[in-house]
């Protein structure tokens, strides 16, 4: 590691720390009582204390039983870059009471994240409610300044991600899938997460050109309905010149020859009535500027008896002259129906007019698609090969938060607890370790959380892995591999290796592997399989006699 | 007006634009398919064609019959600060075909919004569906650029609003409404931009730092359960005096006090067993910190046997050294009871011990709160002053977006259209004005679009208001008065004068107002009256000569 400079940022051997890829995340991105705590810890001389908190969930989203893990390089490049500014500390001051000390303020100048360890599961993983995502230590009033924005930067990464990945499921692996969503996403950097959330969770690619350039994610696009209605008519092309694919000459009236190819398809067709004229003159000029991968939008006027036909005269004079079109787009109406016959026309156009490849042109289809309606076209039979979805993959529709929280689990090496009526808000105290289980199969069988010292789960070595909070549920497991899955990204004062955070790429891959490896029954939509999360022995004894002792005293007379 | 320097960014008279709230909001962020079309525009020789879209939405969100408009500033902000840099027209070409011609991109060198005009309504107005909410005219290729940005920024800003509007609006005036979401909004500026919005629909405060700093917004915050956790005993509190309110005389023991306070209460109170000394310890150091209005969350171990109790001796304490204290807060449980049991204790102990205003301290409930569950508090009925609202509120769970649309209605002087099947998506063509009308009663009566040259209803005078698709829908309104809805923002190269963009607090202060002054059964959450929107007698023949010439062909054989 390199020797820190005059600021808190610290280039680790994973990779260079550049700041924040949102400049509005600065350490004033939290919520006003972490710095009531942070003044009320300094005031009693607590502040320095080390604490440990555990980042987690409770309850996977949308009705699954997985999550994927996002947002990870966010929560690092955030303390990386952790530093008040002189500006931020006297908006700090102004905001706290007038009666807060000076000294305080003085301690917040010399703040950063240097004595901070961050553990975290490796950022696209699969992972299940109560198990740490993250484990933060460090003198408690920093830590807690962390909370909010590491929150912030996990629920939502995580969320859609996960969306993300269910749409893959439905969808299936063939489909290209395409994030449309920065319109309706929730303001300007929840689209550009959306977009790279969407991404690592399976996506192929988006439409969002800052998340392109950002992110380095492939970018699709083609025109709106606004293109096709602002056109009148044929005469407003007046460059009506298309050079050759082969540049070895040039066709002087491209809007002919596209004329004569809609002749020849409804003559073939016995198709009566003139196609939409200003659809045309927009599918003639947007192919005179992309003539290679033609793409157009068929639906504004009618699919069948005006987009089709004229995208199809285009396409096939575009074919004449050398050149390879895309395919259309489909954005209203009963997608199933009009992509099935759109198929039907381009293959009976492949064969009549003798046109290799024509039948296989892309169909891609957009509008308010979700899960459901992927499902449903699957179970009516579509011929769609590429869907662009927005709205419900990028606000989360269907479920708009994930329910993560940040919890303290030791403090001066003192476990702590956090009780609740509700048995699923009481938080697994400790500083610990976990552990994903594999079984013979190579499947995943559970997760197992011990205490920091215990001994490690040993391949082909019998552990008795327990419910943390039912007694009656347990189980023996004898696992074919072990994996342990917080690891570090953050070494703070310690001399820790740290783990690499990988290129957005590698993140994809991996989150589309560790979704491959998973039990099918756990990741299927419909009533799936719980994926079991467990305490050690130990750990679960433990858990058990400090809920004793922070009990309501009433309550244990 | 400001001569123009030589970058795009213009000073209105309206107030200084200096540059967008958020740096990620860049011409870059839009879809990929704005700057395909932009070539194909430009490659017809067509992008400098005066083009008018229409930005609107189509349905009122969360089942009710009205929406608070919001997003208008950042959308100035956007165009005024519109220019790409040589980075992002690189990064464009890259992404488009490597067909395309350099002049396209010296052509976009020089793009800004100086030839751009935008009408819009004013920020915080309450708005319905169908009605333009921005007029944008200026040439289409530039226009077509704005469609994401715009309808992004304004999407989620209207949505959150129109939501803080309806919790406000179920709260009721006299509570206090603090948003509390930032961990769980969608992205770093989904937080900030929930929080400024709330504001505008009329919350009172928010927990976010950042937001606080960048708009003004009142800030608010306690301590969290970690705090409370984090206490093991009293021994920890070391520095255990604390002066006088009025500087006159110091307490040496403190600590002391609140115990001597806690013994009366427990025996006027009859209450046996220990309150939870953790808890105890963590309080007193909070007040220690923060004597005056010292508040404390009282759910960390049991409210009525340990936080109430605790909470009250500290506060008593505070109260023989001279301090106020503020408040409680709950975070979970049954908040009508737990509520109204704190405020029996509270009253009793202003009786018992003579203590004036205690019985007032200030209840604050949070824990997934939402309109129903405020709804469901009213009818059971609560002793909550002030509700802290986070994830239901940011993330508008029950509907998270909105429906926010940008359509072309006029090029080169010529209407345009867009038909579709389903009626609610038809556009109304034309540049177009708008007004509201306002009954005898003082409450508006509808809103009526006319075409751009048509004269303005009158005081007085009856006009025919026609629904905009259905024939039968009509009627004859006499306004008492006319208020016209559009209003020049950015003037463009005309010398039109522009509207002020206002601070926030008029923003917010408008929106109030525009809510009280609507029709109660427009505003109830129960099967509201639907506001009605109206079209001018010519408006509506000439949509329909339209409608008759652009439809299929096919379908008028």
């Amino acid at each position: 590691m390199e020797a820190k400079d005059n600021g808190p940022k610290k280039k680790l051997s994973n990779g260079a720390i550049e700041g924040p890829t949102n400049p509005m995340v600065t350490p004033l991105l939290t919520d006003l009582y972490q710095f009531t705590m942070a003044y009320a810890y300094w005031k009693a001389g607590k502040h320095q204390e080390r604490a440990v908190f555990d980042l987690y969930f409770r309850k996977n989203p949308f009705g699954g039983e997985y999550t994927v893990f996002a947002g990870l390089e966010e929560c690092i490049r955030f303390i990386a870059n952790f530093k008040l500014t002189e500006e931020e500390i006297n908006f700090v001051r102004e905001s706290l009471s007038s009666s807060c000390e000076d000294g305080f303020f003085d301690y917040l100048r010399g703040v950063d994240c240097s004595d901070v360890e961050v553990y975290a599961i490796p950022e696209g993983t699969v992972v299940f409610p109560k198990v740490p995502l993250m484990r933060v230590e460090g003198p408690i009033a920093v830590v807690q300044l962390l909370e909010t924005p590491f929150v912030n930067l996990i629920n939502y990464a995580s969320l859609v991600s996960t969306n993300a990945a269910r749409h893959r499921n439905v969808a299936g692996k063939s489909k290209t899938l395409l994030e449309f969503g920065l319109r309706r996403a929730q303001g300007p950097d929840g689209g550009v997460g959306a977009s790279k959330y969407c991404y690592i969770g399976g996506f192929d690619a988006t439409s969002n050109v800052a998340a392109g350039k950002l992110f380095g994610i492939p970018l699709r696009g083609t025109h709106s309905h606004a293109f096709v209605s602002s056109y009148m008519s044929l005469d407003e092309i007046t460059d009506k010149s298309l050079c050759r694919k082969d540049g070895l000459s040039t066709c002087d009236d491209f809007v002919s020859l596209v004329q004569t190819w809609l002749n020849k398809i409804q003559l073939s067709k016995g198709v009566f009535g003139a196609t939409n004229q200003s659809e045309l003159a927009a599918f003639i000029s947007y192919a005179l500027a992309f003539p290679d991968g033609f793409l157009a939008l068929v639906d504004t006027y009618d699919v069948m008896r005006s987009g089709i036909p004229n995208f199809c005269a285009v396409a096939l004079a575009l074919c004449d002259l050398g050149y390879k079109a895309g395919g259309i787009r489909l954005d209203s109406g009963d997608l199933a129906y009009l992509s099935s016959e759109a198929r039907k026309f381009f293959c009976s156009i492949e064969k009549e007019f003798g046109v290799p490849g024509f039948g296989k042109l892309t169909i891609t289809a957009s509008n308010d698609l979700n899960e459901e309606t992927l499902d449903a076209l699957n179970k009516q039979g579509h011929e769609v090969d590429a869907f662009g979805i927005g709205t419900y993959l990028v606000t989360c529709y269907a479920q708009a938060a994930l329910g993560v929280v940040f919890k303290l689990v030791e403090i001066n090496n003192q476990p702590r607890i956090k009780l609740s009526e509700d048995v699923s808000k009481v938080s697994i105290p400790c500083k610990k370790r976990s552990y994903r289980l594999y079984g013979k199969e190579g499947y995943p069988l559970l997760d197992i959380m011990t205490g920091e010292n215990e001994p490690s789960p040993k391949v082909g070595e019998r552990i008795l892995c327990r419910h943390p909070f039912q007694e009656s549920k347990r189980a023996y497991v004898v696992p074919q591999h072990v994996e342990e899955l917080l690891r570090c990204y953050w070494p703070g004062s310690s001399d820790k290796k740290t783990d690499t955070l990988p290129p957005l790429r590698d993140i994809r891959e991996r989150c589309i592997k560790q979704l491959e490896l998973m039990r099918p029954d756990h990741m299927r939509r419909l009533n799936p399989t719980p994926y079991k999360v467990s305490v050690s022995a130990k750990l679960y004894d433990f858990i058990h006699f400090l809920w004793l002792n922070e009990a309501p005293v009433g309550e244990l007379q």
